[in-house]
Order: C-alpha cells, then structure tokens, then sequence
C-alpha cells in the first residue's frame, strides 16, 4: 500500500501519517516522486484497513499497487533512476562498461587488464575476490587480498571497483573497499544477503537468478529498496533453458521489459549469458541496441591460463575492438559510451 | 561421410564414385565448394569403410565430418550463403525485413498494410493462409483464396510472398502462390514435410523449434539440404522457457552462434519471441546488432481486432518508426536495410 | 460450444437441431454421455450466438466449456472411458503393459523379444517400422518390411501391434497391420496428421511433446477426438528440462493431473521418459503407483547392439523383474496387470 | 583426490599423511569406509601432485574421483547411510513421513494438526518459524515464537522437529529447538550456510534448489559433508519447467538417480512438487514406489484459511487417508511406514 499526499501537505502531516501507520505495525518508507511526498507501507498488511488513513490530514489516496513490487516499479517511481556514484552516473545517457577478470589472481594479472580496460573506455573494474564456486573443492577467490588489490588498481587506473559480496557478515569489508557491491545469481534469493545490502550506501548490483523470472528479480530489487538502499542496478545475465550450446540463455527481452516495468538502471552480462568469448561480441552488441545502460564483461590478459571463466573471457584486443564495435551503436541509438 | 575430390577430378571420376557409393546402397549428393566437387553420402553408413571409396580415381579424400550434420555447416562450405530469388538476395550486406499481419483477413486489410510496410521498407510480404493452431476450434486461415489475395498483393505492390505450408500435400498449391515457403516452429521436426520441401526449388525459411536445440535446428535444416534444396533461411522465433512475463524468450546468442556453425542466412521473428507489441522494436534492433541477415516482423492495420496475434502485432505508424531505428543500427554494423 | 438435449428429445430433435447449425457453418459431432444426447460444435464460432440454438425443440441448454478442449475433458463426459480393441481393454481395472525393441531390426531380433515380452505378461508388441530420427543420416525405420514382422510377431505370440506413423499418406499402410497407432512425440502438433488418424476407426496412442505443456496435449487429443475417432490414449514420455542427467524428465505429475481433466486413459513412457535402463524400474514403478493405466516400455535381446535406444532398453530378464515388481504395485493400488 | 589407506595403517601413518598434506596448504577429512581409512583433501589442488602422498608409509593408493562430488558419491561409500537420531533413523527399512503446515500460525492450529499426523502415522512434524518469502511484504514467519511452538508440540505429541534455517546466524537458535535443520529450495547455492550446518551435529534435509540439476545438488550436499557433517538427507521437491499447470515438475527420475549416484537418504515434498493438493496423493504414492526413503508433507487443520500454501496442503482426513494407500504401497517394495 502507498499513501500519496496532496501537493499542499506539510512536513507535519506526513509526520502524523508515518506515526499512525507505525502504531498499526506498519513499516514506513518515505520518499518523492515528482514532488509529491509518498509513504510506502510494508508488513504485516492483513487486515489493515486503508480507511485507518485516507481520512487523514494531507492525504490524496491510499492505494494499493497492482504490481507485487512497489517501490521498484515504474508505476510507483514515473521517472528513471540515474545512480550517482563518485563522479560517475548510471541510468543517464552514457553507457557505462565494468569489465575486468572473473578472478582476482594476482598484482599484475589485475593491474595488467585493469590499464588495458580503461584505455579501452571502461569506467569500472570488475574482479572477484570472493566466488561463489559449485565445487567446494574449487578455489574460492584470494579473499581481502583480493580485495586490497583491487581497491590498489583503482589507486592506480582510476577505475572504480565492482565486486562481490557472498554473505551478510561479508558486507562490512567489502564496503571498504568497493565503490559498486554485486549481488550473484545464486545469491538472488538470498533474503537475509539483500536486506542487509538494504542497510548501505552503496549502489547495489544485482544479478538475476539464473532461473529466476523478471517479476521474481523485481521481486529481490524490492528487498534491497524497502530497507533504504535505493541504488540498485539490474543485471541480466543469462537464464538457463533447455540449450546447452551456450552456458546460458541472454533473455534480451528481459531488457526491454524490464525497461518498461521499472526506473532502475539495466546491466548486461555478456560473458556469462553465453560462456563463450567468440559470442561475447554479438551479445553486447545486441544489449546496447536493445536499450541496456551498462554492460560487465569478463577481460583476461591471458584466458587460456585464467583461473575461472576463461572460456568465456576476452583478451585486450577483442575487448578494445568490441568497444569500437559498442560506440557506433550506441550512436545509432542515440547514447554514448 | 563426404568425399571430397581433387581439383584435377573430371566429371567421369566423379560419377564413378557416385556410382560406387549407390552400389554401397548409400545416397548421394554432389555438390561445389569453392570450385571443387564434394559428394555427400548419406543413408545406411552401418559398416560402409572408407576405404570402400578412398582408393577411387579423382579422391582426395573420404572424411568424416566432426559435426551430425554435414551440408548445412560451415566446415563444408566455407562461404557464406547468399540465396537469390527473383531480383532480391538474402545473406549479402543488405538486411532484408519481412512485414506483415499474422494471418490473411480479406483483401483491404491486407493490402492496406502491404502498401504501409512497402513504403517503411519492407522487400517481402509475410501473411498466413494456412494457420497451425493448438485449437481445432479456433481460425484455421483462409486456405487458397487466402494465397490469392497473397499473390494479388504482389501483383500491387511488386513485395515478394512468404508464407506458411503445412503438410506435404500442401507444397505444390503453396509453391504457385508463393516466392518463399515457411515452415512453422511445429513443423521443425515433421520430417516428412522438410523432406518435400527439400525437393522444390524455392527458398525455405525453417523455423525453429520453440523447444529445439541449435543442433537440431541444423539438423532440420540438413533434411533439406540432403534433400537437394540449399536455399534454406534459418529462423530464430524464440524458444520456450520458465520464464512467462513474455510468450518466448528470444535466443539472441543462437544469432551468434548460427552464423559460427553454419553458412545459412539467419533471420529473426521478434514478434513471436516477444508476445508483446511494445517490447518488438527493442528486440528487433538487438537482433540487427547481433548479425542478423533478416527480420520477419507482424504489423497489422488494426491490431486490436486483428484475428490471431494482435498483442504482438505493430501498427503502421510503430513499423515506420521501428525501420528507421533499424536502418541506424545497420550502418553502425555496416550494412544496409 | 455443446448443446445438451433433454432425457427426451427425439432423433428427429436431435437431427433439427445439427442441421441448424450447419447451416451456421458449424461442424457437428453427436455423442452420448449418461445416456443423454450431446452435440459438439466446431468450427468458426466467431460470432455466432447461442439463443440461435437455445430455442429449439428438445435442447436443455447450450454451453461453453470451460476448458479449451472439450470432447476430451472429464467435464464433456464425466466417465472413465475404456478403450476397447481386438478382445483386451484399456482405462480399466486392468494396467496394459506395452513392450518390445524401439526398432523393428530382424525377423529374429523381434520374434525373440516378443516371446520374452509375452512370457513376462505384456500384451502389446511395440517396435518401430517408421522412424523419425534428428539426423536424416541415421536409420530410419525397415519400412513396410518391419510392419510384416510386426505382423507375422502377433499371429506367433498373439501379442497386439502397436506402431508409429509419421505422416497423414503412411496412415492406411500402418492401419493395415498395427492395431494401435502411435503419434510419436515430435508429431504431437502435426495437426495434418492428427486430423487423419482422427478419421480412422483404430486406437491411437497419442505422445506428448517434448515440449508441450498438458494444456497443449490435450488440446491435440481434441483434434483427434473433434475427427470422430475417441479411442486415444495420452501418453507421458518425459519432457524436456534443464535437467541433463536424463535425457527427459518425467513428469510424473502429468498422470494424475490428466486422470482428473480428461477421461482418457493414461500411458507412461518411462523409458524415452529416462533415457537410462538403469531408471526405467523405479520410474514404472511410480507409474503405476501414480494411476497410469498403461505402460509401454522398450526391451532388446540385446541391448548393447540395439540399432537406436540401446542405452534405455531392458534386456529379457530384466524386464521379467520389473514385472513382478509392478504386479505388486498394481495390487497395492487395487488394480491387476 | 583422496588416499586410501591400507588395512594394516596405523593410526600414526594416518597422522602423518594428515600433517603432510595440511603442510601442502589442503584441508583434510578422516573417514572410514568398510573398516578402511580414507583421507579426503580439499582446497587448492591446483598443482599437487599426488606422488607427494603416493610413497608414504601406510598409504594404499591417491585416486582422483571420477565425480566432481566426492564424500557424497557412492563410488566412495559403498553402503547406505542410516542416519539416526533421537531414537529415529532414516536410510533403512522404515519409510518417514515428516507432515506439518507450512508456516506456524498459532498454538492450536500447530498442535490440532500435530496431534492429527501424529496419528496417521507420522514421526516428524514440519513447520516454518522462518520464512522465505518472494515478497519483502509477505508474512515472513513467527520467528522464535514459532520455534517455541514447535518444542511444545515435540513434548505433548513426541513428534520430532524439522524446520528450516535461513542464514548462518540463525543456525545457533534453530539448533536448540529443532531436531533435523531444513535447507530450503532457495539456499541450496547459499555456500556461506551450507558450510555453517556443516559444522553442527544436527542431521540437514537439504532441499534441491528449483532450478539446479542433479550434479549441483550433489554439490551442495558435498560443502556440508566436506565440513564434516554427514547426516544429509537429500530431498527432491520439483523443479522449474515450463509446465505451468503444477507449480513445479515433480523429478521423479531424480529418486531413482540419486539412489544411484549417492549413499545418502532421499526424501520427497509432493507438496512444493506439485502445488496442488488434489495431486499431492499420486505424487506420494509415485515417491514410494520409486525407492523414497521419506516424504515431507504439507498437512493443515484449514487449508482453506492457511497463511500460506494453502493451495497445497492436505487437511487431516486427506492425509490420514493417504498414509493408508502408502503403507500399502511400502509392503509392495518391501518396506515399512
């Protein structure tokens, strides 16, 4: 449920409202669109009657949304979201590419890809320090050393830093150190991960599940606005199908779609959604014209001896001509990157 | 198994290998690539030794093919396919776009929007007469007379026709209508119907299957082919997945990944792969940037009462905009529309 | 659209009443449920009212179905129906078991197995004479050769035929020899040849598609049914996952969800549905623990040199044991085999 | 890769292979199999070569398992796991039923049903204190209230706990009321969690994710086995197809395959399986017949009225009346409920 007050309400008037739907047990988000001041409410809204408020001293209406999300939808939020993050923006007119390794490995690999990067035109470094892996027994990422070598690139480039967080006891430390947190497609679901990336100040990059419908990663996206982190980008990455010729499935309706239901920014992943550098190309290509906002692309100075995804990592020079390939489109779109 | 013969081979050499290969009771299938004889051999290779055939006069060599299909991939032939008909071309820098409604209604209907996508930039008119449809209840298009109004609108307009054929028996009525044949995403694996259509002289645009592999995409294409058809348009309309906020999901990485395993044109319907109106122009331009060499887009002149297919249908004026956009993206991958 | 007539409505009412509506173009389909006379319309209902028939004599009432299919829903006809053929029944008390090679290969191969099937408790012979195959290289079938020995198999054994037609011209050549015709999986929406078995007056075993959803399945049964043949039985056989380990996966919860929408019988297929001859026990078994009236199962002399399926088939003795297993499943669910 | 120790090893051989490896950066796990030691290292293996431990004293072989997954295959534990606990076991014999409602709602609603399954026969109650829901706005558990509620249910009825954790830092207070910890569909791939159940001495029902395969679960099982806690029971609980009649497709295959591919217990939620209470009892029946050791069952005094999943909770007399057709079903395979 919403409450939208009336252009003429005062400070007090939202106060009394907010006060009022606490006593009901209601959990209370306030926030502007447009000027108007609108109070989401969440918990437990059986049973809460909307008159208990309509009646109230600038109120418009009290409404229910029809989407199962509210604060993510573009219903609710009728103007893009444009994420400003240390002198860089997402969601305006200029695609913004995060490239790097899966892995952090070492100094030089990292530092090595991240000049190579950002000669290219990436604003952003992404690289792993924690990783998720299906097998126990697979390396898992160097950890804070990896994070400090990251935070080192970035001292060095330039390049903002785009990493994991696996954990909510993870989400402190990483905070040190990263300018972007990126939630993982198997951590999607993970309710207690994204209410506590809820509670920073950092923007929030969130992977969909990889089998995980749109309204579901609404549905995530929701978790991480209705506790106060209103600076998430969306990611595709890849669903899984029934196609096994590629690791997954670039749902690039998804783009449009989500474009659509909501005003947060869109990220693609072209390297996951196909895991296979020689699709890489053509799937970027396709993300930009679709109308995408950024795109994160895995970059290795040496694939073939990558510790993880190096099949589907480019080298510098595929990634420098692949940028070349991301201007021009962006043009004909009408964007730059 | 092909057996590729010497560039010094005369055509008696050749025939006495395909007479040899008949005795084996295999079939045979001669064809050029790059300006040398190739024969492919299909049917029962149970037990046949190459050597059956190695030590013939005019051989180079007997090979296997890595690949389960043979003729469609670019390992047999090297060039990409370029396919004619009637003054226009499918496979070359210029991308050819397919327009029009779902189903043939009557005659003002179709050639009021015949003329709208003639002059946004259409070379081929798309319009079903004969309709699969999971209801023995509902619309079954018009049948002939629905291929009448087909060729009627060529005559007016001078687009070229594609359309759906069904069943076998409906091939040789389609073909005197027709300048293109469809096969729909049921009939991917009908193989008594690839096999018929494999022996007329008019170009194929096979679908996909809404649940088929690109491999057994090819392989479908490759009933064709060793049939003695090589003008087959191959079509991506979308596959099924869990996901159901649209009717399919376009398979954007299968554009890549066709023009990597086979030398056929790639064409993409945005229409069915979306479901939706609002999110074709999205995917049509994703599709474009991808590599594709062709679209087949529903627009109609009245979508909100059209008989099948209206939610995913343009309307003239969305059309007009969508080729402009497309026209954009073309040049940035440097080609034409 | 039905008409339902009253407890005594003549002939004469009822013969008024299909002639009106086809002269509404409607198609017409008499039948008896409870004894009450029930007339099925098709065809283009588009606009046609339903006070047009309301009014006449004998009519208790006209109605739309709920469902998309009608003919085939336990809502049409609220009994079990119990398909009868040459002396044995299905739909009853009685589960059939349907067994034999995938391949009709040899004269001996086949008598062999039959035997063995036999001697195990089966009461259909299954064997493929037509094969639909992924690659057009692969073998596809003996032909009308193999329907001989299917032929020749019954007189020795006593064993029913049940065997695959692939295309609407093969349907009086397999009528001549089987008595069961089955529409394999990638034919399920080959509405061309679905229309011809539902014009012939023997048993079919309808698959579900790989990729088709109930909803889809049954709409297919209504095209046979809505053709004046409603001897089908739906056949279970695994549908297409993410899932890789098993070359389907069975959808055991299609069994109980076909025995509440429709009064058809119910097959499982579990070794298609499998992949893995290793599976094929456990998986008949929930079968018949689920409510399957039926099971058709792939068995070989020797399966190691199977000409196709051999990874799924059981041998002799293994088939011998699973049914005993399945005998006594049948009895804990109150039914025989 | 593991070593494998001879029959003859001492203690101290086995001491010294630990310290060795440990020395070699890899984290090592004793365990017996058929009264043979068996050290299985873990971490960076990356470069080990297995002749550092193939020469030391007492050691028999250093084998690399053919599977990913290792602790968990059957290739390294040949027998059954029977997992006891509170006087209970599963793995045998004896098939367990755990039933319960979805979420604890009240004293009364949890005690009526407890009573009720108590005395059809079953010996765990389920029930969710915790809850992960896909909507931050949705009712999210009573939280230790509920875990209270269900200890009292345990003293007046004996039924044993099962109930779900959701984070690492639940798993303290979940330990002290619960008797088996569930690991919902949605943790699966929740790495920081499953190694944190994996360091307690609480058996773990670990539910596959909806959209993982067979190999991943494996997997996941695997992190908890692999920090030491081997008391796993597997559960099959649908996954996500594009089937939408059901809300998920029952795998049953997967029953079958795990037994296969693993020692541990398999259990089955017909419920989540098939999200319609109508089908919950074919399901169960089909989990049974195919080798189930357990069933977990949604069970609610008034699912009309539940807080949640309702849809697919059977009422008291549904589920008494189901227990008696499995019983029936578990004489049939030769076992017992």
């Amino acid at each position: 449920m919403i409450v939208v007050m009336t252009a003429g309400a005062t400070q007090d008037d939202t106060q009394y409202v907010v006060a009022r739907a606490q006593s009901l047990g209601l959990r209370t988000h306030v926030s502007l669109d447009n000027g108007r001041t609108v109070i989401s409410l969440t918990g437990g809204l059986r049973g809460i009657e909307s008159d208990a408020l309509s009646g109230l001293r600038g109120v418009e209406r009290v409404a229910s949304l029809r989407l199962p999300y509210r604060l993510t939808s573009s219903e609710y939020k009728s103007e893009r979201s444009i994420i400003p993050f240390n002198g860089l923006s997402i969601g305006g007119d200029e695609i913004m590419v995060m490239a790097g390794p899966c892995s952090v490995e070492s100094q030089s690999q990292l530092l090595e890809t991240a000049v190579a990067v950002k000669n290219a035109g990436a604003k952003l470094l992404r690289g792993g320090a924690f990783k998720p892996r299906t097998s126990p027994y697979s390396f898992q990422g160097m950890g804070e050393p990896g994070l400090k070598l990251l935070a080192e690139a970035r001292e060095q480039t330039g390049l903002l830093i785009v990493t994991e967080v696996m954990s909510p006891e993870q989400v402190p430390l990483v905070c040190e150190y990263a300018d972007v947190l990126q939630i993982g497609t198997r951590n999607m679901l993970n309710y207690s991960l994204l209410q506590e990336v809820g509670r920073v100040d950092k923007p929030i990059l969130l992977k969909r599940g990889m089998m995980s419908t749109i309204n579901e990663f609404l549905m995530s996206a929701e978790y991480i606005l209705s506790h106060g982190n209103n600076h998430v980008m969306l990611c595709e990455r890849g669903i899984r199908t029934f196609e096994t010729y590629t690791r997954n499935t670039l749902d690039i309706n998804a783009v449009g779609a989500l474009k659509e239901l909501t005003h947060l920014p869109v990220i693609v992943d072209p390297s996951h959604a196909t895991g296979k550098a020689s699709l890489v190309a053509s799937a970027s290509r396709a993300a930009v014209a679709a109308g995408a906002d950024g795109l994160i692309i895995e970059v290795h100075n040496d694939p073939d001896h990558a510790w993880s995804d190096g099949d589907q990592s480019l080298n510098h020079s595929e990634f420098e001509a692949l940028m070349g390939q991301l201007k021009a489109i962006a043009v004909a779109v009408g964007r730059t990157i």
